[in-house]
């Protein structure tokens, strides 16, 4: 069985991804960071979700991105948008964030001796992050194979982003059709300790109406 | 003043590297990373070399990288080679290392709104690490305007390898011609919790024959 670095958050995306990676007879490795970030619960999330799912293994690795600050997500002196009026890149975007992520998956996938990275990110119904689009993965793909031991012994790295061109929709679909179990999943920007989510932050109206888009009932649940 | 992120490890290269970038008049934000390497003292060092050469402000991240292992310098398992020959890629290359440094430096470069990162790999007297060679660093600088804010802005940040063609000599005497105190520097890959150093491992063994080639004497404090 060929290894894969899975990128898994514990949000619906990449619950999904790790589904797909599974589905495609890779063992594997579900790599989630503890950055600090406002909404911890969705890492509870990835654990169950990696269990269900079968992940080989999974790992939390923790790094402090608090310390760098930027983002709602990182800075509690930033209120998480509730509007759904933001233009632009929005306040909720982490800078670096899957730059790092994609470094650390790097890192195992080395030392794992895989060349196979999935990561859930989506260029359709996504916040507008710069690093969600398909150039940014084809740039760090190629970054990566000249970065590594695999890359100069002419072993190809990949990174796989199966979501990139389905909109929340299909993502939904697809993770059903896989098994999925999509009440473990936490997308909320500022979900709390429980896990419930708040129903009116970016994330969480992408969510809902990609649930109504696809005519099934959400299992999400909300706090309110 | 233009703010720079300059990575600083504490070794010898990377205090030429922030001398060279306060030179150039950068208000330098000085990055470390405690990665859980054996050789933590150069930590301490990276602290005294930011504040004599007058970094603006210095931080240190922790990132366990032991998590990973895979590398001499991560993994006790694996002893760090003192015979000097090694062919190839030697053990103490960590996976990855620098694509994190380097995504960790692009984090806060962007939230400081600085479009310029300082890293101080070389491909002269070096490891033979992939990670140091020119095209690595042009990959990553294009993946880099790709994945930020300031990349979609048009704001283009480059990434500052003033090093990279330099030989040991040469990268020795800019850092005395720019006041560097090497005493203070770190560069062994088994530097006991005092900073002295073992004399026989790679990095010890190109730098001394950086000081050897350059003429001058030897400040580093071995243990024996």
């Amino acid at each position: 069985m060929k290894k894969a670095v899975v990128l898994l958050s514990g949000g619906l995306d990449s619950a999904t991804v790790l589904a797909v990676a599974c589905d495609q007879n890779y063992q594997c490795y579900a790599l989630s960071v503890d950055y600090g970030q406002r909404h911890r619960s969705e890492l509870e999330a990835a654990q169950k979700v990696a269990r269900l799912l079968g992940a080989h293994r999974q790992q939390i690795i923790k790094l402090d991105l608090t310390a760098f600050g930027g983002s709602a997500l990182t800075d509690e002196a930033i209120a998480v948008p509730i509007t759904g009026e933001e233009k632009e890149i929005p306040v909720t975007y982490v800078p670096a964030r899957n730059t790092i992520m994609l470094s650390l998956a790097l890192a195992w996938a080395e030392t794992l001796q895989s060349q196979d990275i999935f990561v859930g990110v989506n260029a359709v119904d996504y916040s507008g992050y710069p690093d969600c689009r398909p150039e940014y993965i084809a740039a760090f793909e190629q970054m990566a194979n000249l970065a590594t031991k695999a890359g100069v012994e002419g072993n190809k790295l990949t990174i796989h982003a199966p979501l990139m061109h389905l909109s929340k929709k299909e993502i939904i679909q697809t993770g059903l059709r896989l098994g999925v179990d999509f009440s473990l999943t936490v997308s909320c920007y500022q979900a709390d300790e429980a896990g419930r989510a708040c129903g009116v932050c970016d994330s969480c109206r992408i969510r809902k109406a990609g649930f109504e888009a696809a005519g099934v009932a959400d299992p999400t649940c909300y706090r309110s």
